[in-house]
C-alpha cells in the first residue's frame, strides 16, 4: 500500500515515461475526464484537443522531461504539485528544442486512483511546442 | 456558519475589493506565509515579493477586477479555483490597460482560515503589469 504522495510522485514519473515512449492512450488514462489544461496565450485544452496536440506532436518529435517537484500536498482525495519543468523536444529532422518553467497542477483521487484534473503550465512554448 | 466554498468566494470578492481600495495590508492578510505566485516569464514570486510589487504599482494605478469562477473543489483544508480574470490597471496619467487570461489558485485553510497558497497567473502581464 503506497502513500497518496508516493501514487502521485509514481504517476509524475509514469508521465515522464510515456511522453519519451509517445504513449498517447497510456497518458490518456492518467487524466480525468474532465481535464484542463491552462498555458500562456491559448485557450484552455480539454482531454480530446491535449490528445490530438500530443498525436500531431510525438509524430514529429521525440518529448524528454526532467521534473523538479517543488511542494506536493494531499487532502482527502485532493491535491496540488507544484514542479519545475525542463523538456527537451528532438524533431525527427532537427535541432533539439528546450523549453522550461513552472508547473501548478491539481489531481483528483477517484475510484481510488490519482489522475491529473487541472494544470497550468508557465513554459513559455506550453500547449504549443511548434510555436519554438 | 458559511461553507467552505461560499468563504473562498467571500475571499474572491474581498481580493477584488482590496486590490481596488489599494490595500496591501489588507490583500496580505488573505495569503499564507509560504505563498507562492507563478506567472509568465517571471521567476516564482513569495510574499514579500508581491507587497513590493503591489505596493509600488498601487502607487501608480488603480486596478478593478473582475472575476468568473471557471470551477471551485474543497477536500479537507485544501481547495483550488480555476478562474477568468480581467483586470484593468488605470495610471494616474495615462490610458486604463486591460490585461485578461486564467488563473489557477490552490488554497489552504489554517486555524480555520482560507487564505491563498498557490496561484498560477496566466495573463500576460501577471507578475509585471509595467510591462503591458
Amino acid at each position: 500500500m503506497v502513500s497518496d504522495e508516493q501514487a502521485i510522485r509514481d504517476l509524475m514519473a509514469k508521465w515522464r515515461r510515456l511522453s519519451a515512449e509517445g504513449n498517447a492512450d497510456g497518458l490518456l488514462g492518467l487524466l480525468t475526464d474532465d481535464v484542463v489544461f491552462l498555458t500562456p496565450g491559448n485557450p484552455p485544452m480539454g482531454k480530446q484537443q491535449f490528445e490530438a496536440g500530443f498525436r500531431g506532436f510525438a509524430a514529429k518529435a521525440s518529448i524528454q522531461s526532467q521534473q523538479e517537484v517543488k511542494d506536493l500536498r494531499v487532502s482527502g482525495n485532493l491535491a496540488y504539485s507544484w514542479s519545475h519543468l525542463r523538456v527537451t523536444f528532438t524533431p525527427r529532422h532537427g535541432k533539439p528544442i528546450v523549453n522550461e518553467g513552472h508547473v501548478l497542477t491539481v489531481l483528483r483521487k477517484d475510484d481510488g486512483r490519482w489522475r491529473i484534473a487541472r494544470d497550468a503550465n508557465l513554459m513559455p512554448y506550453a500547449g504549443n511546442p511548434n510555436k519554438a
